[in-house]
């Protein structure tokens, strides 16, 4: 019996872990291995699907984050940090079994721009939880882009900011 | 074709991505996303496919580690870094959809016991390029287990050792 109770908390099924839209729709995220749900301080990894036409709003975060398109096609839009601004983004089409990574701070975008299937990608992030600057258009300077912290699917179980962001 | 030249960097096809043994029978490992391969700093990403029959070593690193299991089934043998040696570890199922997380410096073996099935997995480390120390069986002393850095599939592109090991 103790042998099982420690190996459902060593092996999950991802099948079962929750999902949920946090309040944005065509979304459907699962926190596969989380700093707030499971410990994590290093790697956090998501498995995200985004009905067609959703999209994740143009935004940036202090951390590294790589994609592993599992099905569907898509679209990534990509800025630099670099400027005052992000300007315009280079405009680049995903697909299944595509893999892209995202520089620390570059502002970014990823929409499901297919009109009948779902895109869904694994998502591997550095530093969590996540700290989200978000921008309302690719113009909006980034010292005015708007932190969301704690982001969507950690606020649940985390209520206080923490101190270095 | 700028935008093509940057497009093939940006977003990669792991279809095209090369794999190999490295030496290892029974083993396919593909970097999605590496330090070495692709200046990954914070995170790394492998495909790993293990034939039946076939096991990683036992060892451990000094870093984070995530499994996604794709495809097949397998059993972790997971042991402790708090005593003088590993022990006899404890033993968990693996199955497809299922994920696990290795904490810091705790020893583990991941085998693929199914008789006829591939055991596909994407793995996820901290820490990039990983810094494994192998154990010769289950009653080595920690300390007594062997660096190999840079791994196998580091190798061929890095021979310096880096200094904080």
């Amino acid at each position: 019996m103790l042998l099982l109770a420690l190996g459902s908390l060593a092996v999950r099924n991802i099948s079962e872990i929750p999902q949920s839209d946090f309040g944005r729709g065509g979304l459907s995220h699962i926190t596969i291995a989380g700093a707030v749900l499971h410990g994590m301080k290093e790697v956090e990894i998501w498995l995200q699907t985004f009905a067609p036409g959703s999209r994740t709003p143009i935004h940036r975060h202090s951390c590294e984050e790589v994609f592993v398109v599992l099905k569907g096609k898509g679209t990534l839009m990509l800025a630099s940090s670099s400027h005052k601004y992000p300007g315009t983004p280079q405009v680049f089409q995903l697909y299944s079994n595509s893999t892209f990574s995202i520089h620390v701070n570059d502002p970014h975008q990823v929409l499901n721009t297919d009109e009948y299937e779902d895109l869904q990608m694994l998502v591997v992030i550095s530093r969590p939880p996540v700290k989200v600057f978000i921008y309302e258009d690719w113009s909006m300077p980034h010292t005015a882009a708007r932190l969301k912290f704690p982001y969507y699917w950690d606020q649940e179980c985390l209520h206080e900011p923490k101190d270095e962001l």
